[in-house]
């Protein structure tokens, strides 16, 4: 277990709360002088989070900490302002105050924000009831129509390709890894990754492939090239189908392989398999009904499908700051919402994988690159953009670390194809690896 | 592929109905004297029915046909009142007529069933269209109190003992089998089967275990032989606990497995692992939250639970016929009725399997017994008994083979723990096999 939660939940809240009946004073802050008004207000903050053991300080020195014990992170506040709106929206300010550099974290920003989502979390702090009460009126994301689907993934996809090469692997994989042993590299284990969906997939040569959402266009490629079908692969992001029509023309595979600019809801023809990694979040659950019926009109009668998803375990609207900054009109759906792609048109679901700890190995292998890549980075944007990646970066690991987020494998056939495999023991044939 | 579905399509009704369009006069029944009323009815009763390949034939001597090409199946029909309540409703008299022995079948019963299921769900079928409409309205099980659940309960499974030794493996499980070959035996497979949800559970030597629903007691046996727990398994069948208790007296293992008569409902202690195979089928969607606040109290912090129930891809009422005399008061889940469960508590799905066809090959394996123990059981009970078990038996194993049913098997821990395993690689390690 990475995150000790029982020694956190020691060392922090619960025990000066106990003091705090008890009537005796301890705790480096307990012995100072009284705290300003803005001192109390982030003390509220601390509190409303469920006492997460962090040190705050402010522009005027002022200390604020919460838990017993030390603290095992924190962070010093440049202003009243930032402070001001910190108070009113930290989901959506902490990440606006960190770009700008308004906030200035002490430590290490992956345990910061693990323990933060840990201790939210808690029973009965503010946090935790605000979830229970807005589970059913939260944003699942926007309408994404054809054109707000083109804006939105234009946004985040198409910041440059070489911005990705720096921290990516090699053949560019931008979702969640494989590590069948934790000590592989992310080469290894995207390439681990591409296999275990080939064989989930039961993929034979010159069986048809349908792909929705390909980023830069590995999997289409791995597919061809390792496992001898033939691939459409989808993808509204211009700079993404460009690069990867480059590598189709390098290896020789543009005759397999087509890369087609495009909108899943416009996939035609029928396919022995669809693959989707990591559209699944910009889709929306609005639009779940529709996706299975594209799936649906395209799936041959003894076909098999995947979709790869970051999902969560309880409906929660997506951080608004990575909403808002990173991934606009982005969702994550619970493995229930996924089932309302599936059951509508009978498919049958016959094996789902939590990769969740895969993810925040994956994660941990992009934020080294990134910060070993931070020369380059800020010769190519702004301090407030590389600010902004780091913590989308830190704060992603920490979601999966501390479950936040999961992600979800869902492999599915017609319900009335008995065209599956038999076992899974294939999927962890050493003997036939890909 | 077991059951041809294409062939099945090509030789059967849609064939017919081209006949009928082009005005051309083809097929057995059509060359004869127009049909009496009775005949017509079931030809309607076929109709709806998507005209499975099928020749029914009536107390007059009177033949029905559907479908092109030879019948595959059929059935003698001994009196009007019989086709009668057929034709009002076939899903709750068919197996009446048959256990009375008003119907005669003609050819293979798994074979007929297979071809109804298969023809009757094609789109455009009074069947399919009634299905579609009545999705949000069928009864998905009584309400099961704990009284009316002892009642439900004691009507199956206290049968005796000795009539479910007649044909179930050695260990009495009741449940899908699983078969890493499809050669091996029942037994074989059965032992497999705890392997697998032992292995999933993740069980180390000395853990706690609490199994609801445990049947006669085999898996917490296998639990405390092979992998060193600690179990107590509750089920409310006072037979099976009794047979349950004495194979733990001889065993020697009664110091590290109790067998408790009382409900689910009523568990309490705290456990490293929760399991139950084959319960869910009998509490009821109206109840699903309450087993959730059951798994959520009872289950450790690091913790891992496993939930094998038969499913289906979409909400339909189980057969009305098997509801009345097979197993009041159960419903098969839809895996989104299964989410209803764990995601209220926040629990994490790790890993779904679907075992379908290895329910289907338990159920052959089971029939092929019952059928070769058939002069013990007409020993035992009469021949209504005989004829309503061996319906019932054959009837599923259609189902498992076509669609209709679905076996999940759900991995599940609690949203913040990481004490689970990192690949599913150690399932299908030979060199670790129980």
């Amino acid at each position: 277990m990475k995150l000790d939660d029982a020694d956190l939940l020691e060392s922090s809240g619960q025990q000066v709360r106990g003091n705090d009946r008890s009537g005796r004073v301890q705790g480096a802050s307990e012995q100072r002088a009284p705290l300003s008004l803005e001192g109390r207000l982030m003390r509220q903050l601390l509190t409303s989070l469920g006492d997460p053991p962090l040190e705050i300080t402010l522009w005027n020195g002022e200390s604020i900490t919460a838990g017993a014990g030390p603290a095992v992170a924190g962070f010093r506040i440049a202003d009243r302002s930032s402070l001001l709106k910190l108070f009113i929206n930290p989901n959506l300010y902490f990440g606006e105050a960190y770009s700008d550099g308004s906030i200035e974290v002490e430590g290490d920003l992956v345990r910061l924000s693990e323990i933060v989502y840990v201790c939210r979390r808690r029973p009965d702090t503010p946090y935790s009831r605000r979830m229970n009460r807005a589970a059913r009126w939260i944003n699942r994301g926007r309408r994404n129509t054809l054109s707000t689907a083109r804006d939105n993934i234009h946004h985040h996809y198409d910041l440059g390709n070489e911005f990705y090469s720096l921290w990516l692997d090699r053949q560019m994989s931008y979702t969640c890894a494989f590590f069948p042993a934790r000590e592989m590299t992310l080469e290894q284990a995207q390439i681990a990754k591409m296999d275990l969906v080939c064989r989930k997939l039961w993929l034979r040569p010159e069986e048809t492939v349908v792909e929705a959402g390909c980023g830069w266009g590995a999997l289409a490629l791995h597919i061809a090239t390792h496992y001898g079908a033939r691939v459409k692969a989808f993808n509204i992001s211009r700079e993404q189908i460009a690069y990867a029509r480059s590598r189709a023309r390098a290896l020789d595979l543009e005759r397999r392989v087509e890369f087609i600019e495009d909108d899943y809801r416009n996939i035609d023809g029928r396919y022995d398999a669809f693959v989707s990694i990591g559209m699944l979040e910009h889709v929306g659950p609005s639009h779940y009904d529709e996706l299975g019926r594209v799936i649906d009109r395209c799936l041959a009668s003894n076909g098999r499908g995947l979709l790869h998803s970051i999902g969560q375990n309880q409906p929660a609207a997506l951080n608004a700051w990575i909403e808002k900054r990173i991934f606009p009109g982005a969702y994550p759906p619970t493995l229930r919402e996924m089932t309302a792609i599936l059951e509508p048109q009978g498919f049958s679901v016959i094996d789902v994988e939590n990769l969740r700890l895969h993810y925040a190995l994956t994660l941990e292998h992009w934020l080294r690159r990134f910060e070993d890549a931070r020369g380059r980075v800020s010769a190519m944007y702004d301090e407030r953009f590389v600010r902004a990646w780091r913590l989308y970066l830190a704060g992603s690991l920490a979601a999966f670390n501390t479950g936040e987020l999961q992600l979800f494998q869902v492999l599915f056939a017609r319900g009335d194809s008995n065209e599956v495999p038999w076992t899974r023991a294939h999927l962890y044939d050493q003997s036939a690896a890909g």
